[in-house]
């Protein structure tokens, strides 16, 4: 059996799970009602993008939607499914014997299809005479939005496709739906890398502590990820904040690369997940720089932990994630104001929107192949609040089971936004001021879980400390 | 003093650097005959690079035309050179408040202006307005291919732009002239990142072993280069290749991912460079899996190592590069014959061609910013050699005082390229077939150092273990 792999340590991705979602996707297919017979999928797989006007290239990680459905590690091919017989064709570069000197060893067609089990394999420049013979009714193209970057995929072409009948928006939201139900194999695959990412949390936990510099967690943790988890990418730029940094969203970005130095007596809020096989983890692990909490971190750290616990305890089948957002808001403002730092009713608070001064996002965003996956605000499915403190959120669903989700309650002290509360009658009622001000270069905290839903509840596949107690007890060993 | 660096165990990079290169710039277009009064350059800096349609984009670095001029860690930003002032204004984007959630402290003007030492900073909305004041003569943007690549940088614009004359043709070839011979301050920070990657590559060799993955020592590489050295980027894709693979001169690429089992008896070819503030190292060592040569990886070895020798006993200013390629390859002809692979005389073997069935790739190439750096050949320098052995020079320029290249001859074993050799009969005279049929699945050699070019000889920057002896004494030691 066909799998990617990246040698004997490291978890075998059988090519059979790209095929039981290309089966999904022809079976949703067929459902559809404007889907004809003699109907094809046309892909196109990624390319290899130029570091500007050099010879250099980013390194390659395939399209996500070609990832789904053919798993396939080269840039440059092209899929084709007849939706009819439920048959796949690849279509690969045809490349000249002299590419064999840069490349390695060019694999011939029957090779191609060992080695990702397809139906059939053909050349680029055959799709052209490929639907010549077999005369679609309709080629089926992928072209939608992506609802959190607005980016519209490129639906795929060949010299020739003008004389067939295409559709390019039917495809998009079919195949997103069934990116959002995740295969029991999948779920291995997620699963492998989750823990994986964990392991490597735990690693920068204990190697982490005053007078490092912050990129040196992310080193680690990308260390940890590729040479024991055989994953060469991160699914996204690591964010490694340390004391005011904690509290920057994106930190870790272009202008802020992880280079602060970590202080005695800062927190930490390391936000890092590896990629393996183009499946994602996304995990968030706050702790203290120095192995030990104090008052006001134990305080800020529990009334996260308190809004996380909380939803994962509810979280489950036919629950509004909506809902599971407010959840979160109306533990962790109860928290802050059993602590002393808010007054006043919180249902008051809620409404008047002081939840999202505390966590200017959402609870959590779908995951998969994309960090931020597909299928958050498709048609027929609730749309994006318009609540400032609920707009945030990259979805609105009812959950199913199979959904994989991030449970990313946070709670920061972000300057500008509190200066806006404190400034906001409507808020700066229910804020204890000299209790709040304490905070004023608190950074923030972050908890984020990857959890797969289901029926009767929810399953955690981040495996790292959690309590006050299990973090000190994991950081009090410290690694070189 | 301003200066780019990663924490306290990393080179801070004075941003005086960049001055200079600026002022450079200004001094050769002043000198340019086509250059009038009122001559203005405007530069684009890079922009984020989005993953297809996601909202993931890969890790910014920086255009190098512009890291050359202005060394801005931001994207989306822009340059302006007042030539006759040798004034320089950075504008930079004008972002909301509300970003300060994501990306951290919005810097002011005047910070900016601070941490990059420009003599001004506006707005990126302000350039239309900008030079509407300045009444430049003439804007001078970028557009020039890039001769490895054929790709052509995309010159900077604003709206308003098509009121004021722009050239967009001058600029390109002088700028590219001026980095190719590098200043004192450049040269400090090539000579880091040349002992960052040195010492990853040693600690790589003591790393690896047969039974481990060539992934593994990318892993290895690229962690030591970030944690250690601040770099986080590499230059180029890691190439690891171990057995067959290392005849592969682009192994790595994500069709050949590095994950190789490495064997007993297997040669190892990893070829790798960190990046350091955008300055590029490119450093290739081969060497025994298990730590010891045979008798016939001995002999190869040390027919590359004499080549290497060669060239760096010759290389200075005043030197035709392409001599340098030709020096290499007969040395290496000669070792090969005298190790009884080939027969007959060497200069015939050379007038022939056979050298390129050995080694299909140019002795070496520029290095700078880019890892094939820019101005290979510009106008007014050598055109490349048609000759096919000579055809894959990146460069065929007379050495300069201040050039850095790379020396990097290499014996390989490429067996579409053997068979080719065998088959003609104007190469097969040459080789005594049963030697070199015995090398089929050996693999290559290649010895790869990053050399700066003086007036009276040249410095190697890439501090390795070159000889067996010092490669069999390094391994001896062993790390985990």
């Amino acid at each position: 059996m066909a799998a990617f792999r990246m040698g004997p340590k490291t978890l075998p991705v059988l090519m059979s799970l790209f095929q039981k979602n290309r089966q999904k996707v022809c079976a949703a297919l067929k459902e559809h009602k404007s889907v004809k017979d003699k109907s094809y999928v046309l892909l196109a797989g990624g390319d290899d993008v130029s570091f500007n006007d050099t010879d250099v290239s980013y390194l390659f990680r395939q399209e996500s939607y070609f990832q789904y459905m053919f798993g396939v590690k080269e840039p440059g091919c092209y899929g084709v499914l007849n939706v009819d017989a439920g048959q796949s064709t690849l279509f690969v570069p045809r490349l000249p014997e002299e590419y064999s000197t840069w490349m390695g060893k060019l694999y011939t067609l029957d090779e191609f299809k060992k080695m990702y089990e397809v139906d059939a394999v053909r050349y680029v420049d055959e799709l052209n005479t490929f639907f010549e013979s077999a005369q679609p009714s309709v080629i089926l193209t992928l072209s939608g939005p992506n609802t959190d970057s607005r980016l519209v995929s490129t639906p795929a072409r060949f010299d020739g496709i003008e004389k067939f009948v295409v559709d390019c928006t039917l495809l998009h939201p079919v195949i997103a739906e069934c990116r959002v139900i995740k295969s029991s194999e999948e779920i291995e695959v997620l699963r492998y890398v989750a823990k994986v990412s964990s392991d490597a949390h735990i690693r920068v936990m204990q190697f982490m502590r005053p007078g490092r510099t912050e990129y040196e967690g992310e080193a680690v943790f990308l260390h940890h990820s590729y040479a024991v988890g055989g994953c060469r990418h991160a699914s996204y730029t690591c964010i490694c904040g340390s004391g005011v940094n904690s509290a920057v969203l994106h930190y870790g970005h272009a202008g802020a690369p992880n280079d602060g130095p970590v202080r005695d007596g800062d927190m930490c809020l390391f936000d890092m997940g590896a990629n393996y096989c183009g499946y994602a983890a996304d995990i968030t692990c706050s702790f203290p720089a120095n192995g030990k909490f104090t008052e006001d971190q134990k305080f800020i750290y529990n009334t996260v932990l308190a809004g996380r616990n909380a939803v994962l305890q509810e979280a489950r089948e036919g629950v509004s994630w909506v809902d599971m957002h407010k959840l979160a808001c109306r533990v962790m403002l109860t928290k802050l104001k059993e602590g002393g730092m808010l007054k006043g009713d919180v249902e008051d608070m809620l409404a008047a929107g002081l939840a999202g001064i505390f966590q200017p996002h959402g609870l959590g965003h779908l995951l998969g192949l994309d960090v931020h996956d597909v299928g958050g605000y498709l048609t027929g499915q609730p749309d994006r609040p318009t609540e400032p403190w609920l707009s945030k959120l990259r979805f609105a669903r009812t959950l199913k089971a199979g959904m994989y989700v991030t449970v990313e309650p946070g709670c920061y002290f972000i300057e500008y936004l509190m200066d806006r509360a404190l400034a906001d009658p409507n808020l700066n009622k229910f804020i204890v001021k000299e209790v709040y001000e304490r905070f004023r270069k608190f950074g923030g905290v972050r908890i984020e879980d990857d959890v797969l839903i289901k029926k009767d509840g929810c399953e955690n596949f981040a495996i790292v400390p959690r309590t006050v107690e299990e973090i000190e007890k994991t950081m009090a060993t410290r690694v070189e």
